[in-house]
């Protein structure tokens, strides 16, 4: 295996965030589940939109963000995924590049706009999203830069994908040329409705393609409908190389090679709003992980990137995350 | 006199603004002065864009920032202002209507795309920004929606629009229908550059058509080239029926009917970011003022409004105005 150009490289779908403030009943009046994604269409966004709030646009995406964050702390990072060249691509491309992330993936020019995510921030930060995937499930195996996955140590995919018949083609085909060039692949589940809605085909995958898994509790309990976190840690137990399951405040558990490291959680101010929480603290993990770090290590990074995130709104740190290793992990 | 059906209608650029974090280098390698707005053509919005970091969007424009504070704050808003039928005016279009302004001029199906402001925030919390105009400079008479302007009991203006002669044509005309109406007519001087640019004619705007003028430390100083702002505070006095003259961290000082009142400034939190910080504090005196308050309790309504304000990103209230007047004012 030859060195490879890129630490990580990441296919998702590329979303511009639209936060908003709304309260429980709310939620309740749009049968929306709080803390999880669904998946509208055009028509249902626009009226979802209609009846909120004054919002913030910001770019997002699950996957985009993490490889944002990964650019952010100095990897080399890259990310792949499919915008509409409109006003909201445009906003969404200049954003990842802006912080060091190689983004190549052409604007469609013609089809559905860029994909909106109406993210509804609750009082108590937790955050309930509403997705139209609009351009980004255009995504194709055609349309992916196979010498930049080729180039990447690890190969970083995100479940939501899962949703999109095409995206889903290209990302095993990703996951083969990554493997097949002595790359890693890691899969972040998303959202225990993703896992619901996929939930053999992504056992499979993990049995199959994953090197590293990421999901949070609800996720992993879901992945294996487990009556307890401690039951679902049993059933993926040796079924991945490493497997990083956070647990909100309760920190995180990563198992790798055989080893169980509790990682403590990390909160660097008031919690405002949880968007990003758990992008980026794949961010923070494969970024040590990169490196050479050891799994503990890469817990803490994670750790620590989560940590900064929920204290601002949106999924996109506004701090600089080098100083911030330096100042709380050295 | 009949009874009015607005307490405000503002006639302004319609504009979304994208903060970005920068450092004092950054405006100095832009020959951008801090704390003042240039206007830029779209090539150069472009440039300046492309080599700026990740940002933040929300909905921004000097009145329509003031309008949407006085309908947050529980006033009757309208505001006549020009978008393109893009994303961009969209989420303007949403934003000012979702906190209750009317809004209902037309966006142009062709030509120029929706108002852009680059916000650059510098550690120190000051804001320096530049403007691409786009859509914005379309505003004609013709688009004035007269019947709203004769409908309101104060009629405000951006002082921005002067950069634009069509604008300044539809200004003049919502000023003189608003005065054949028994409406008064508020001006915001904007930018001490802007009246650099336009002073004789806003020396006799001021003479001929205000009746409530703001305008900043700077600002009032330029506009009669005086040394010192009492010299400025002399040469204003007596030529409109109230000045609100804000003076960043010593307050305000509110001329009104031959009286002099000094007004404590208000900073509900650390200071983060200065953009709307006079947008607002207009938006708390008119709202006071259409209300019946006195001049002094317009001027500390305008404080609180612009205290709460720089306390955040952007130059939308994110907290609740009503609250913030019941909890500090009442």
């Amino acid at each position: 295996m030859t060195a490879k150009s890129l630490d990580v490289v990441g296919i998702g779908n590329a979303i511009v965030d639209v936060l908003v403030q709304a309260d429980e009943r709310f939620l309740g009046d749009h049968s929306l589940t709080k803390g999880t994604m669904a998946l509208v269409d055009e028509a249902q966004a626009e009226r979802l939109y209609a009846s909120v709030g004054a919002g913030l646009e910001t770019s997002g995406g699950s996957a985009a963000n993490t490889l944002a964050g990964i650019a952010q702390l100095g990897g080399r990072a890259g990310f792949i995924g499919r915008v509409r060249d409109d006003q909201l691509g445009a906003i969404f491309s200049h954003d990842i590049r802006a912080v060091g992330t190689r983004f190549e993936t052409p604007a469609a020019t013609s089809g559905p706009s860029t994909a909106r995510c109406l993210i509804l921030v609750t009082p108590d930060a937790q955050r309930t999203m509403c997705t139209y995937l609009g351009a980004s499930v255009a995504l194709e195996p055609a349309d992916l830069d196979l010498e930049m996955v080729a180039q990447a140590q690890v190969l970083y995919l995100e479940g939501y994908l899962w949703d999109s018949d095409a995206a889903k083609r290209a990302f095993i085909a990703a996951a083969e040329v990554a493997r097949a060039h002595g790359g890693e692949v890691a899969l972040s589940l998303s959202d225990a409705f993703c896992v619901e809605r996929h939930r053999e085909s992504f056992q499979e995958l993990v049995d199959g393609h994953v090197d590293i898994l990421f999901a949070n509790e609800m996720e992993i309990t879901s992945l294996y409908k487990a009556n307890s976190f401690e039951e679902a840690v049993e059933q993926v137990s040796g079924r991945c190389r490493v497997a990083a399951l956070t647990r909100s405040e309760l920190g995180s558990l990563v198992l790798a090679d055989g080893q169980s490291h509790r990682i403590e959680p990390i909160q660097l101010g008031p919690l405002v709003d949880t968007t990003g929480a758990g992008d980026l603290y794949a961010a923070g993990f494969l970024y040590g992980w990169t490196r050479g770090e050891t799994a503990a290590r890469c817990g803490q990074l994670g750790s620590l990137c989560a940590g900064q995130v929920v204290t601002q709104l949106g999924p996109r740190p506004q701090a600089n995350l080098t100083e911030l290793v330096q100042r709380h992990l050295s």
